[in-house]
Formats: structure tokens, sequence, C-alpha cells
């Protein structure tokens, strides 16, 4: 049996295993959820020892497990370091899940639930593709080492001291990662650009406790009004960010980028229907495929204060709460951003408020040239697994863990993804096609196979 | 014994008393709370029974029961019917409370939980006045008729029904409410003007679920962002509300009211220190006591959206909402407000984002001219019960059914206040000064017992 004809014999086997791995609810933001986040780390610890991997460790951090695992069998062949996370976004809101987050369910050749897409289901690729290589040669044609973390979605701080303690251990001759999307559905993409995120939250102090709104409206700081007033003034007319110095470092795409840019297979109506708002909004003066990979934001992602539950209550509250970040391009530096913004929010309050800012978490941005030998061979891998044609594009999320380790070890990164961008990732009904996990898992197989080869 | 002196010699008894009524969490607003806010309806008819008041009744409504009683013994004699409701605010938030809100206890003189300022405590020193009266003198001065509703938390519209139902029944010479504040400790006053509540909620809707921030940011409606710019626009510099006709029918004080006005002893520095915030904020060109009683208001009361628990989640949300009111002052008509308000909001709203616009709840403002000779009588017992000089004054907040029931029976209201304005009515910690309990107790037994003197 050759690699594909093996691949096709295991698809049943590959998708219940990969429905096992996702029942863990590993919600690495919620304390709540501490055990199961370990579980989901052994869990990936079993499955790497069941496919033959060597010194296979489950190292304890300050907060969540990190994986490692490593098969250093093939002398001369070239040494690749694959990363990915076994934790998820919380599930909330549930009552908007058509079948619950933790219970993946197939639908339409679609499997739904948290992390099919961002990002279990794409680590199972590769636990999948090794299996595959295993299973039909015997052995690897590589050196491998890998490294699942649990803390991607609360920013990878522990994975990061653990990297810097560890770089002769981790050293290889490319980066592989597979927790981003493809440009479309039928287009197999390689991501060379990402951008940085800093992740803030702020609370606004008005009056010391709440108060009956009839007895002191009128003459009171309303927190809340104050919070709508600070974050009205963060964008302009034309959704450009107000925070002084904001854009001074932003690089700009070459002309060659711009032209690629353009010629991309960019559907503009299938995002507008994915998103399913009555219109589009962002800054102006800039192409969609611009606005979500080129340029910077300061966007909301959670307000709260007062009243919110059933009914009235005529309260003017004590405190409003706002959870906010911004996505940073190259050459951004997020230190430089989160200082201007700060001084930016604290100028525009007025002093009847006090302000708490508080800084989450913070990620540079990340692109990297194409031009290593590692990424023809990645192109080809896919047009294998998909049999269509392959892109270059780059993505509006962010892998902190990209730009460090680009920075650090300064090798070639390779952002394979496999999810799309309508599969709700980081919302409820997530999902992924079973069309690009089993192209997917294609795909990889081939790349690890060329590189063998090279 | 005289009637002081009883009242002095059943102290105990009555703070007991009270104390029993208070730890029924009659939440009106809260569905789950409904048989705990029938308990207190059932409460409130069996006291009236113990007086010996004749007709007691609970008369259930489509949501909270009202409670009726009635003594019409006293030929010749004036009829008050008195007003007064047994409903309370949501406790939340429950941390912020010191002792819990459904455990009254007693802590330097004040009396702490919810519904002591507003309404529990000030109905029961009615109940108390006419158990004193009774038990002093065998029989009640005057003929009074008694209504208690269980939903003024919630806009009383069931209330106004009966009312509209029953108008014979309830024919009275004078409208007597307990429902509002002193201006300050040690003086005692009587309201002669409300503003009215007009209470909105509404729902932004931009995308049609909610969005990953990475892969979508710069590109589309964040409804959180746009309710933060939608709010910031309903006041402008000098937090006058922006809605166009707004102030139109807004009535100005008289000369002789301004005077009065500024001879009132009002406490400006324990204003501040109540609101605890660094710093006011109000209209501008306006006194304090202008703001909170001539003035008409927009003011936020809960704003939610996006994600609101622990750590960080990187979401665009489909959905931001906000609940906000309007306090209006003569000669405001709700309804026009309504239109007005609705209109520039869907106007400023851009068309990338749909809205629900819900109004929860709609009352008109109230004044009264204090000439009726039943004010001086009342003016009179307030100053024998509280040994104290006491004034005329209006009120920031809202009674629906005293403006509503001045207008269908067109007899004076007298507003004799009870409570405090750091009292934290509507917030954590609210609480009754004993003294002002007991105070009131004395008055309102005089101002019966004057009544019937006329």
């Amino acid at each position: 049996m050759d690699l594909t004809q093996h691949i096709e014999s295991r698809r049943d086997a590959y998708l219940q295993e990969l429905c096992e791995f996702l029942k863990i609810p590993s919600v690495s933001t919620q304390s709540a959820h501490k055990t199961d986040v370990e579980r989901a780390a052994k869990w990936v610890a079993d499955k790497l020892r069941a496919i033959g991997m060597d010194s296979v460790e489950m190292i304890p951090t300050k907060m969540h497990p990190l994986v490692y695992a490593e098969s250093l069998r093939a002398p001369g062949k070239p040494t690749v370091l694959l990363y990915g996370h076994y934790d998820v976004q919380p599930p909330e809101p549930l009552d908007l899940w058509t079948s619950p987050a933790f219970e993946p369910t197939v639908r339409d050749g679609q499997l739904f639930g948290r992390g099919t897409a961002d990002d279990k289901g794409q680590v199972h690729i590769h636990l999948s593709a090794l299996d595959a290589l295993v299973k039909a040669s015997g052995k690897l044609p590589i050196n491998i080492k890998i490294l699942i973390e649990g803390e991607e979605e609360v920013g990878s701080v522990n994975l990061w001291d653990y990297v810097q303690g560890n770089k002769n251990k981790l050293q290889a001759d490319a980066l592989i990662v597979s927790d981003t999307s493809m440009l479309g559905a039928g287009v197999p993409s390689i991501t060379y650009g990402l951008r940085g995120l800093n992740y803030y939250q702020i609370e606004i102090t008005g009056p010391a406790q709440d108060l009956h709104s009839g007895v002191f409206v009128g003459a009171v700081p309303n927190p809340l009004t104050i919070l709508c007033e600070l974050f009205a003034q963060l964008h302009d007319k034309n959704f450009h960010v107000t925070v002084p110095g904001f854009y001074n470092d932003v690089a700009k795409p070459s002309s060659a980028e711009r032209k690629a840019l353009l010629k991309l297979p960019f559907k503009e109506k299938e995002f507008k229907k994915t998103v399913g708002a009555p219109g589009l909004s962002g800054e102006r003066g800039f192409s969609l495929p611009e606005q979500l990979w080129y340029r910077p934001t300061l966007e909301l992602n959670g307000i709260w204060g007062g009243y919110t539950a059933q009914g009235s209550k005529t309260v003017i509250p004590s405190k409003a709460y706002a959870k906010f970040s911004c996505r940073l391009v190259p050459n951004q530096n997020p230190d430089k951003i989160t200082r201007a913004v700060e001084k930016h929010i604290r100028k525009l309050l007025p002093k009847s408020v006090t302000c708490k800012f508080d800084v989450h978490s913070q990620g540079k941005p990340w692109v990297a040239p194409y031009t290593h030998p590692f990424f023809e061979v990645a192109h080809k891998a896919l047009e294998k697994g998909f049999g269509k044609r392959a892109v270059f594009i780059r993505e509006g999320g962010s892998i902190p863990f990209v730009t460090q380790m680009h920075d650090t070890f300064k090798v070639p990164c390779i952002l394979l993804g496999f999810g799309l961008p309508d599969e709700n990732a980081h919302a409820p009904d997530e999902h992924l096609s079973l069309e690009n996990y089993y192209g997917g898992i294609k795909a990889v197989a081939n790349f690890y196979q060329g590189l063998g080869n090279l």
C-alpha cells in the first residue's frame, strides 16, 4: 500500500480518534477547566507514544503543561519542529451551538465542535500523517521535534519561557505550524505573514458605589457613558485609529506584493456572506485583503457594566469595563503600542473617573520571505494532497510563537493552514471540512516525505 | 398613654416586624422571585387585617398582586388614599453587600437590607402609625383607603389598569405616598415634584454570528464600537441631550421657585461625599438641585456584549446591548420623547447594523402647587414628629402612580419621604435611619390625627 492508499484505508479510524480528542473541554482561559486541559495534554502524549515517537514528555509549567516528543532516526535528513496547541477557546455563548460544543458531530461533510478548526483538528492532521508514514514505510523520512502547548488562547507565556531555556533541544531547520486557514474552499494555502496581538482590559470607576439613577442622574459621572465616549474617540470617521503614532512603523507592501495580492482568488461575496451583517465596515482607502492582513486595528472584544439582567433597573453603576485588542503589523512594536494606547486613553478620560489599565498579553507581528526550498516542497505537497493549485497568503490572526521562534532560531516558518475563514473558530458552531481534514493528512504526509527526498 | 408614648413603648416590636417583612426577597423584575413577591403581598394583607382594617383583599393581576384595604368608619372626616409598594429592586451585585440583602441588620443606628428605604420601610411607617392610632384611641381619626402594589420597580402597569377600572372605589380627598427622601439628615421634607421615567433597551446586531477577531477584524462592523459611538453622540460637550426637540417642552422654574430653591439647606459637600467619585459631571449652566430636579436626562443603566468573563477572548460579537432611560420634567410628553429618541438613534446608526428598540416603560413627570390645607397639616406633623423645621422640595426620581392619580382624581398628592439620599436605594447596602423610621411613625400618626381635627 502506498501512502495515499494507507490514509484512505484509515479514514474512519482517524476521525473517531479526533472526536475523542475534541470531547475533552480543554478551555485554557477558564480556571474551572484546569483538569480538562491536563487531560488533553495527556491524550496528546499518549497518542505520540502510540505513533512511536521517542522521549515523550509532559512538561509542567506555572499554568498548563507542554507536551514534547521527538524522533531523530533519519541521519542526514532535515529536522523540523512541529508546533500546535491542544487548548481551545471558551464555548460560550452555549445556547447558540446547534450541537453541543464538546460533542463532535458530522453534518453535511463538516465536523462540528470546539477545537475542530482551532487547533485540535489541525494538530491531529499532523499526528495522522506521521502515523501513516510510520505505518506505510516502517519509519519517518525526516527528523522531527514536536511541541504542543496548552496556552495558545491565553498568550503562550510559559511556552516562551520553556523555549528560551531549551534552545539547543528545540533547534531545527524549519518550524511547521498548522493553525491558520486556507484562503477559501479549494484553495490550499501557505501563510507567510501574521498580525501580532496586544490584549487589554480597562476598568473605569465613577461613583464609589452603584447609585439610584432617579436621585442622582443629571449630576454625577456615569462610567458607562464615559466608556462609550472613550471608545468613540479611538477611531476617526475613516476608521483610522486615533492613538498618536499608531501607524508610524507600519510597513507598506512592495509593489510586487500588492500585485500578487490583487491576483489572489479572494472572494469578497463569500466573505460578506460569512459575516452576515447588513454591510462591511473597515478603514477607508484599503482593499479587503489589505484591511485584514496589512493594517493594524484597535477593536472592542467585550463591554459590560450596570444592570444587564432581565427587566429594568434604574441604576448609575460605579464601574464600567471593556476588553479590547490591537492587531499589529510589521514593523509595529508591541511595547511601544501599549504605551501609546494607555497614554492616549488616560488623556481622553475626564477627571471625574479613575481608570485601571491591564495588559493581558502582547505579541509581535511576523512576515517571512518565502524563498527557502522547503516552501517549494510544501507548495507541491499541498497540490498533491488536494489536487488543486496552492497559493501564498497572509493572515489577520496571531500566533505569537511563530514570531518568537523566527526571532530566536532564524529558520523558515512554514504555516500550512487547513481551516476555512467561515468555520467559526472562536464562535459557536466551530467546524472543520472533512475534505480539508483528509486532504491535509495527505498533504502533510507528502510534505514530510518530500523533505526527506531533498 | 398618648400617641407618642404609645409609639415609644412599641419601638422594638415595630422594628422586629419590619425585619420580617424585609426578609422576603420580593424582587418584582426577576421571574424567579414570583412566589416571594406573592408572599410579601400576603404579609401586607395579614398585617392590615391585624391592624383592624376592613375589606382586605389580595387582587391578582397579570403579574404581581395588589393589596387593598379600607377603613371608612369616620363619617364627616377626610378620606385619604395611601399608596406604597412591597416590591424591591434586584439585590445584585451581591458581593458588594456588607450583610446579606435579605437579612436585615442594624449597624450604627441604620437598618441595612434591600427595601429598607425603598419602599418597605416607608410602607411600614404608615402601618405602624395606623396601628398606634388604633391602639391609642380605639379607632382611626380619618377614613383611609390603602393600596400597596408589587410592580413599582417594573413600571406599575397593572396597578394603573386597576385604578382605571375602580375609580369610584378609590376616590379620596388626597393621595398620601411615602416613597421619597428627605433633603438631608435632620430636614423633614414634603416633595411636590417628581421627574417622569421612560426606560428603553436596544439590541444592535452586526455580524450574523460571533466572529474570530484575528480573521475578521479590520473589515466588519463591530456592534460594541457602534454602540459606543451611538451613545457618545447622544450628549454634546455641555452634556445637553442631542435628541432634536428633547428640551422643547421643558418648563422653567418661576423666579419665586428659583429663590426658594437657593434658600434650601442643600449640602453639596455631602452630596459629593455620597457619590464618592473623583468629580461631579452634569449639564452645564445649571445648579446641582436644578440638574437633579428640573432638568431632563438621558442616561445609560447597563451595557453588555462580547466576551465579559475571565481572561481574554478574541471575538467580534454579533450583538451589543444597552439599557437606558430618560428622566422627564414638566411639561415633557413621554410618547413624544420616545418617538424623538428612537428616530434620532435610528438616524445615527450606520447601515452596517440593525437595531431592535424596546420601550420597557413610560411615565410622566409631576409637579403640584402646595397650597391645599392638607399640606399645612403635613408640614406641622413633620415638625412635631421630628422636632425639626420641615421644607418643601422636588425629587429627581419617578413615581408614575402619583402623576396618574393626580391626572385622574385631581386631588392633592402629599409625598412624605423618610429616606435619605445616601441610603443606597437601588444599590448594595441599602439602609434606613432608625431615627427617621421612628420619627416617621410619629409624624404620620400626627398627620392622620391632624387631618381628623380639620
